[in-house]
């Protein structure tokens, strides 16, 4: 990335990063790409900020898809459904955005913000609200800081608009989640308008630099005939749980989520022992032959075997060879209040947050 | 009525009329007398303003109950939620809003208005949009007129509060549908921001009076011994169609509406005749022995059969001795675009309008 710009020939790599951060949620790599391939070509390269470097009364307001990924696919949604969901908050706050902010790094989500940026001639913060994704729109570090996520626009592709102004970030959640529903399952968000100073206490910083560093490593140790999933393992300090074969996935969309599981069974040196993965848009559980490995609030990535590239939870299918991995998120989120917002008990699962040991290779 | 002002002893005759020509629907009439008691009691009077007197470029809005009329028996709405409602949208309007207008004619809703305009000192207009009620927020005349429900606004009695602004009006009942059942199946919304001019043209003139005529008619009939019923079928040109008594409620809260059947059992001239009312918050379709005898558009209510007074359809119950009439609706509603609207084939009965001959006296 050309310091403080991101031009057409970086997007492959920050979606190539930002579909692993995704943990097989945030949305299709290929449709976030394709959008922000045309917007920039359009409008030319989108300006990035510094967290550190934004002013301290700067209106910045996140842009994200809201949905369940399966539909994104079908149901495209385009720049111009972006730059409307931002319009319509800043009108409804009677103030002038000055920075995109990207909610969740994702497929989709972290390059819905740039193609945003570039449609609407605004600069993009290099940060995210998560490190990763989340399914729910309060599961944001922000919502720990107490920053609300009301005023909150939601935009579908027809032309429909609303504003949900909400006692808490979870009835925005519900709120929105319903109108997203009516809309065909995928809608567009704008939200978590804060300033400068409440953006840099409360934003994951250089989501968007490192999202582009995961792609280069990845690209570049393809190019070298080396790992590109230990290359990523390492950069994120994590380590690899599984290799196997999908054998089984189970899917459905319900209350307007990608939800299910997936069952692998291993290979090279896992012969014999049965993977499961719990996801709801994104992977929250990985379980070992009965025993939990991994779970939300860190990160569960599932790459291809030899490519290193993230699938989404999404395309998940029969026969792929995968490796998955895991990740330790944002420390923040393993306090007390953050295992409130996203530990495993949160999704409904029976059991306390099971942190990865760094390094731990299979 | 004091020429020009609706007073605190005006109010009982305005419930009585108004739950009459709600059809069953529109919410009870004790809660809407209640709220509207206490609100002209702390307030003082609200100025009517006849539809014909109306500036051409006033700025009205309705403000109106949404949701199953099941549920506001228990979750009681408050002045401040509906003054919540009419100030969110003139916010997001930017305009001051300068007249209120009923939505329909209900036991609820058309006090809702009255409790609205007490609460923020503004003049009602005296007339609906209905001239009855009827269960979805597209179903006025103005959606006839081309005018849009949205903006508008949709509070619940937490502080949780929405914006719609949509491509038709049937995506606005949509969309807050959704937001009214997360709300607990009960809201407050504002919409239908008009002009004077628009107004005139497309409401119907007198709602308020005419509550309050046919209040005043069923209270004095009854200080003088004669039949409340007839006055009500003799002012409003309709007809009696049934008398009899309730032998079977099958109700069920559903999509956000109060949806069901009753089942009567004939006396009085009716003996051994089966009468069945089938609803959605209003009453839709009455079927005396088999063959349909009245339908929207047209009013069916259900009258106690000595009292004069209307039971709505969430206070049907086993026991209960009832007479059946039907009045014309406002002859607008049976144009095709109106059938279109809200007759039988759009509320899923195979079945053309079926309209009263008014006279036909049981």
């Amino acid at each position: 990335m050309t310091e403080g710009f991101i031009e057409e020939r970086d997007l492959d790599d920050v979606a190539v990063g930002a579909a692993i951060l995704g943990t097989g949620g945030g949305g299709d790599p290929h449709i976030g790409r394709l959008l922000a391939h045309a917007a920039v070509r359009a409008h030319g390269p989108v300006r990035m900020v510094g967290l550190d470097t934004l002013p301290d009364d700067a209106v910045t307001a996140m842009v994200a898809m809201m949905g369940a990924p399966t539909v994104m696919l079908e149901k495209l949604p385009s720049a111009e459904q972006a730059a409307h969901a931002v319009r319509a908050l800043a009108s409804y706050l009677g103030k002038t955005v000055t920075h995109l902010v990207c909610a969740e790094a994702g497929g989709v989500n972290a390059l819905v913000p740039v193609v945003a940026a570039a449609e609407l001639g605004l600069p993009l913060v290099d940060a995210d609200a998560m490190g990763r994704a989340f399914p729910e729109l309060q599961m944001v570090l922000p919502t720990m800081y107490g920053i609300t996520a009301t005023p909150m626009s939601i935009a579908d592709e027809k032309g429909n608009r609303g504003i949900f102004d909400t006692t808490d970030n979870k009835w925005a959640e519900r709120l929105a989640r319903s109108a997203t529903i009516d809309m065909g399952c995928s809608a567009m968000i704008s939200l978590f308008s804060m300033s400068g100073a409440q953006a840099r206490e409360s934003l994951v910083p250089g989501t968007l630099s490192l999202c582009a560093e995961l792609g280069r490593l990845v690209r570049q140790a393809r190019a070298a005939h080396r790992d590109p999933v230990a290359a990523v393992v390492d950069r994120l300090g994590g380590a690899e749980l599984f290799r196997g074969k999908v054998v089984d996935v189970g899917r459905r969309t319900e209350g307007g989520f990608a939800r299910g599981e997936a069952t692998l069974d291993g290979f090279d040196g896992h012969t014999g022992e049965r993977f499961l993965l719990r996801f709801q848009n994104e992977h929250l559980v990985a379980v070992r032959d009965g025993a939990v490995v991994a779970s939300v609030p860190d990160l569960i990535c599932v790459l291809d075997v030899e490519a290193g590239t993230a699938i989404t939870t999404e395309t998940l299918r029969y026969g792929q060879r995968v490796r998955v991995i895991a990740a330790p998120c944002d420390p923040r989120w393993h306090r007390p209040e953050g295992i409130d917002l996203v530990g495993p008990r949160y999704f409904g699962y029976d059991h306390d947050p099971v942190r990865v040991a760094a390094g731990a290779m299979a």
